[in-house]
């Protein structure tokens, strides 16, 4: 757990944190875990009043600051803004809020997977992966990829004291990684490690298919850590 | 550390393995990681006395029953073969190979892979990933992919008494999966994790670049550890 060069933590406690789709599993797992860690919340969904109910529902829970808007008004008054959305919405809610993402840290935890009678597998993705696609879509955004393999059910689950993973950080702009490393490391158990450049985000989104794969061979809730770091 | 399952082990030490590429850095380092688990090996060449010279000198360090020889009499010669080939050279090394390899479980460990000013990066193979490249051009044998993540340096350093890394192993056919987990747990410190279905090795291969990329940035030999299993 040493790492070679000791980076300052950044102050993301202070930071806000929009979640869109923070109405699914996965949004609103990691709301969850943030909230209770103390992090201002904004939840976000197409629908306000969704939203709205999911923040109230959160902010009884945690006893934190979490509130609910559309997407717009999410990223408006958010610092980072967690995209956790279906694939198949992830292009359509990006590409109208370019201006207002615009300076933002944008992490991108979107998985682009198909299923069928064999299980899961890797969608092929035009930009090479779902972070690069929103790379592409928000060109003046600062555009991350992360947590992808966190398992929602563990997220959800106030049983659940720590969280047994590593959270692989991926993108091109070194203070923004450190930042949402930082936000990992606010969760119990939880491990933010870099995790190389965007263009090496697309394997990391389609190993989820063989999370999935590990979880019904071995009745699991499987996760990576990351060995000598 | 648990499987819903309990499997018995196949029998894997009275196998022989055969290594393609057994010359080079990580063939040559699970070659010496068998021999020393009392398992027989072939270590495969193009260049038979290349191969002879190599086993020569695992065979000294380890004791074990270590011999060399060119890639098509090491094919015939071993009941489980590993493909450590750089991946130029793999589809003309498979080629020719079809018939000596046929009904044989194969193991691919190749990582296609590009490297510029950036760094490590994926190829696109037309196939999808080099253990489908090989499923293609041996048909009769039954194909897996494994071993991408180690590291060669850890495997050939005679201190490190265990290998701290869970070895992902792909693949649709149980017995081959269930052989080649097998091999794995030989080597201390390593454990064999089913890994999913053959269409979804190209991440497991592509995370390599991942794994290079951390190496570079926290000065670690980095592997994986699957939690929850």
């Amino acid at each position: 757990m040493t790492e070679a060069v000791q980076q300052p933590e950044p102050d993301v406690r202070s930071l806000t944190v929009g979640v869109f789709g923070g109405t699914g599993a996965q949004g609103k797992g990691l709301a969850y875990r943030w909230a209770k860690a103390g992090v201002k919340v904004v939840i976000g969904s197409r629908d306000a009043a969704r939203a709205e109910a999911a923040a109230a529902e959160l902010a009884q829970l945690t006893g934190g600051d979490v509130t609910g808007a559309d997407n717009a008004s999410c990223a408006a008054s958010s610092d980072v803004v967690l995209v956790a959305v279906p694939w198949d919405a992830h292009a359509k809610t990006l590409e109208p809020l370019r201006d207002a993402l615009a300076g933002k840290i944008v992490v991108d935890c979107v998985n682009p997977l198909g299923f069928d009678k064999k299980g899961p597998y890797a969608l092929p993705v035009e930009e090479g992966s779902a972070a690069q696609q929103a790379e592409a879509l928000l060109p003046e955004s600062r555009v991350t990829a992360a947590f992808h393999h966190v398992s929602a059910v563990l997220l959800a689950d106030p049983e659940v004291a720590e969280v047994d993973i590593d959270v692989l950080v991926l993108g091109d702009d070194r203070g923004a990684t450190d930042t949402v490393r930082a936000l990992a490391d606010l969760v119990p158990g939880m491990r933010g490690v870099f995790g190389g450049r965007l263009r090496n985000a697309g394997q990391v989104e389609a190993f989820t298919a063989n999370l999935i794969a590990i979880n019904k061979r071995y009745k699991a809730h499987a996760g990576v850590r990351i060995t000598d770091v």
